[in-house]
Formats: structure tokens, sequence, C-alpha cells
């Protein structure tokens, strides 16, 4: 194993990982206005974070930034596409085939940013069989069929009631991680990851957001 | 103003909106498992967390848990769904009919939850005059003859390079809390809300943790 491979599965803290797409899309809009360099202080200013938080998460990358000109665009941009994984294609099955679901099948920005669902899984006899924008629908039961090695991700996206029972289902398929859209807290083995992103949370937090500042406007 | 509808608009801490959702999602597992109560220790073993953090995060609400037998759960099915912006319909627009976009404005799933998008706004002729699942995309030039005091919500699901000119226009035409898909870190007057859902991100937070993982067993 070579030293930047070795450098690029190592884990980073969450915070930097986070931060990384954001440095990403700053660094697509310098590319775009012709930019060559870009300084930490200009990145860290966008950000509103100190220049030594945006070197510090970028030494996680085998970039270097050079003394007084910055970083250089266009070799950062790819070494973080790659760095987070989104130049090399992850194949995923999706459980749970209803709104959310689907709209996710139809993404095809998934499949830039490195994730293409290959196959989904539902129960319901009026939507297995279907067909999302080139994504099958199949029954659940038929899942012991299709199991496949490489296929290391699930993205659950069922109703919350099944959902504990349908992480042990993709577990016991092989799934190693899940990226949970359901609200629920999954009991998962040490060695599963799982990634919540539960939309509705995050719509809630700004329902009481908007309305507690429209109710301080009104008083 | 009422003393409930005061305690509502309350600025709630975000860790315990976040969680919120989590309850709602369990007491509609134990309600369709016909329980009747629900104890704040069943709660939390569930979610993993301390019972006096149950009990905390619900006294946000106007529902109280009785000695012994704990909350009664339609209640605080109801109540929480209130609590949560769930049950009063807000009605957003969209901006950038993209890939995501288009999916966000198919997912049903949103509607359920107390947000219906009523109108989405692009640039592209190839989109712009489109329908989809009954809601129309407008030229982003039209935004201004189809400003609504009643939409305060924006979904910013633009390209990273126009995310902040796009945000400034929405709070031009009167949005007050933006929900922003993009990576890009909004600059915005005080009183605008932003809640930052960048799936990307979360995508990359699992890659990681998937890959480094992958590589120590192989090691």
């Amino acid at each position: 194993m070579s030293k930047d491979s070795k450098k690029k599965n190592r884990i980073v803290p969450e915070p930097a990982l986070r931060r990384m797409p954001c440095y990403l899309a700053q660094l697509k809009v310098a590319q775009k206005e012709g930019l060559k360099y870009i300084s930490s202080p200009r990145i860290a200013n966008i950000m509103e974070i100190d220049p030594t938080q945006v070197t510090k998460d970028l030494s996680y990358t085998k970039i270097a930034g050079k003394t007084r000109v910055g970083y250089e665009v266009l070799p950062l941009i790819e070494e973080l596409e790659d760095f987070l994984g989104f130049k090399t294609m992850d194949e995923a099955f999706l459980f749970g085939a209803g709104s959310l679901g689907t709209a996710l099948m139809r993404d095809y920005g998934l499949r830039q940013f490195g994730l293409n669902i290959t196959s989904a899984f539902d129960i319901n006899p009026e939507i297995v069989g279907k067909d999302f924008d080139g994504v099958k629908v199949y029954h659940l039961d038929e899942l012991k069929n299709m199991i496949n090695p490489d296929i290391k991700i699930g993205i659950l996206t069922v109703p919350v009631e099944v959902a504990q029972k349908t992480a042990e289902i993709m577990i016991d398929a092989g799934i190693k991680a899940i990226w949970n859209f359901t609200p629920v807290i999954l009991r998962v083995p040490d060695d599963i990851v799982v990634q919540n992103t539960s939309l509705y949370a995050h719509l809630a937090v700004m329902f009481n957001r908007l309305h507690s500042k429209e109710s301080k406007r009104k008083n």
C-alpha cells in the first residue's frame, strides 16, 4: 500500500470532512473566475473560519499550499474530489422506493459525486417491477439472489416502523454502510457505518428558527 | 398571544430539535404496536441517550409525562407534529430545478411534513416552462412579478457558482428562510434563517468511514 492511499484511507474528523465539500465548492467558483491560485486566508474569509483551520483541514490531503501564492486551484480540486471519494464510483442498493427513495433514484447528482444506485427494493406490489430513470425496483425477497460483494452501500428510505428491521436485512446481505434518511436511530454492529441524513429533522429546525423570528417581528 | 403559542415560538436548542423527529418516529412505531403509553426510559433506551435528556427535550412541548406510566402516545404524536411545524403548511419557492431540485419537487414527503413547493425558478431555457408533479418552473426574471408575502421559505438547489447571488435575489424577494442544499456557506443578513443540508458532504463522510474501515479489514 502506498503512502498516499494510506493517507486517503485515514479516518478524518467529521467537521473537517464536512468542510471539505465547501472548500471544493469555493475552489470551483475560483476556477470559473479564472483564478490559478487561492490563498487559505481567502478561503477562510469566504467561509468565516480561521485560516489555520483551512490549512489544517487541507493537510489531510496530499496537496500543500505554497508560501505567498497559496494553493494551486486545479490540482486541489482534483485532489479533493479524489480524497472525498467523488471520483471513484461506489455502487449502492436503495431500500424503500417511496417518494424520497424515487427522488434519490432520479438524482443524477449522486452519480456525479461517486454514488451509483444500481437497484432498488420495496415490498409494495404497485412499485415492485417499476423503473425510475433506469433503476429497477425489485421485491425485497429477491435481495438474497442479488447479493454482490462489490455493493457495500445501502440507502435507507423506508417508513420508520420497518427501518430497524430493513437495516438488519441489509447487513445480512453484506451492506457495510447505511445512508439512513429515516429519523430512526439504528442499532447496528460496530463494523457497520451509519450516516444519518434526516431531511425532515432539518426542516423542523428551519421551521422553528423561522417561526420564532416571525413571532419576534410581530411583537 | 396565548401561552402555548408563545412556548411554540420559543427558540429551541438545535440538538433537542433534531432529536424530536426521532422521538416522533419511535412514537409512531409504538402506536403501530398498539401501545397507549411510552416511558422516557424506553424512548431513551431505543435512542441510546439518557432518560433525563428525553424529559428535558419534551418539556419544550406542552405535554408532560405521568408518573409510572409515562407519555400518552397519541397526544404526544399530535403535539410533536404540531410543535415541529409539520401540521401547518408552509409554502416555498425552489431555486434551481436541476437534478436535486426536481427530485425535491417530486418528493410529496415534504408536503406531509408541512412544506409545499408552489413554484420553481431556473434560468435554463430547456427547463423553464416545464412542470414536475404540478410544480411549474418559471424563469428567475419572473420572480419579481410573483412576490408573495406568505412565501417566506426558499429552497436553494442551484450550482455552487451562483449560490450566493441567488440567495441575495431570494432575500430581495422577501424570502426569510433559506434551505441551502449547496455546499456554499451563504453570507446573509442576521434576520435571515439558513438551514444547511449538504447531501454530498454527508456522502463524503460516509465514503471516508467506509473506505477507512475497508482498508483496516484488508490490512
